[in-house]
């Protein structure tokens, strides 16, 4: 049975942690996207369904194509941040299941219901986006995740003549918080939660 | 800047950590259910809106409410697990966006769009629902999460009357891995991942 994980990490994954707005000045190397990835893939999905894809935009290129499906509010610290991930899914996860989840014929849950399909691709690859912010801040990066920009844009920009869409975006980087705002409040544990 | 947790916390949030299907004779106390709240209603949400709600079922007749929602093949698991947490969200969480978002009038954003206060609710408490599985396990539970059971039924006997609906389910305590499967494998970071 484990103990509970020491206070340094607990502060650095959820009492101590803030969304990034501002960075400085240093790069997140490939490496790290990699490190990343191997932590984040582990998280459970839905029969190991894991149908999250990612683009980790690093270019001034790739910067550029995702610049006009920005809200004007998310332009600046997204334009800045040394890396943007694109949190996507693929509608057609499901080919994947034979390898994925050879304990049964999985595949064949989804393939008759497009509906369905769908909402296990949104619902599991929000789960991974979460898998994400928490394993970037394992590994001491900083995030910054938003849903304001345009998704439809998005698509046609990144993934036109493909199965995979966009679902939210995560900045990553090393986060400046000399001008953060104080941290926000949160539900009290009686309003949010029922114990029955 | 941080470091990367240690070795221990890695492996407890993310490398080692394996999904329970059966569960120790140990009990899960309601203290630890208000340190699993207060921990993972720090990960971060849009506009910090935190649509999530919870409830955890922990006494017989709680189970017996869930029972008949239940899939064959999660039965078992979920009857014999100390705690079941319904995932759920407020489709009126904005109500509360004053005092959780106060530097804006972020409740408009929702008001007039009952299909983006949906999709805002259900991909927030997604990633609600997986800040949940890592705080359980940073706390030493294990967790089993699923979606194999019917919203409608879980919705009509815990949510009648109420603007909350459900999500998915996680089941709660100390695992016991003794017969569990060998671990399933993951999508390579050349499928799931482009870098640009």
């Amino acid at each position: 049975m484990a103990d509970t994980i020491d206070s340094t990490a607990l502060d650095q994954l959820f009492l101590g942690a803030r969304t990034a707005n501002k960075w400085q000045e240093r790069d997140v190397p490939e490496a790290k996207l990699t490190e990343l990835y191997d932590l984040l893939k582990m998280g459970p999905t839905s029969a190991n369904a894991s149908p999250a894809r990612f683009v980790f935009i690093r270019s001034a290129e790739g910067k550029e194509k995702l610049r006009p499906a920005l809200s004007a509010g998310n332009l600046e610290k997204t334009m800045t941040a040394p890396v943007v991930a694109i949190v996507a899914y693929d509608l057609a996860f499901y080919d994947r299941l034979p390898f994925l989840f050879p304990h049964a014929d999985a595949k064949s849950w989804f393939t008759g219901s497009p509906a369905f399909a769908e909402q296990t691709a949104f619902r599991n690859s929000s789960l991974q986006g979460a898998y994400l912010i928490m394993a970037a801040r394992a590994i001491g990066l900083d995030t910054g995740a938003m849903s304001g920009f345009d998704n439809a844009k998005v698509d046609a920009a990144f993934f036109e003549g493909t199965s995979w869409k966009s679902n939210f975006l995560v900045n990553l980087g090393y986060g400046d918080f000399s001008k953060a705002f104080d941290r926000l409040p949160r539900l009290p544990f009686e309003e949010a939660v029922k114990v029955v």
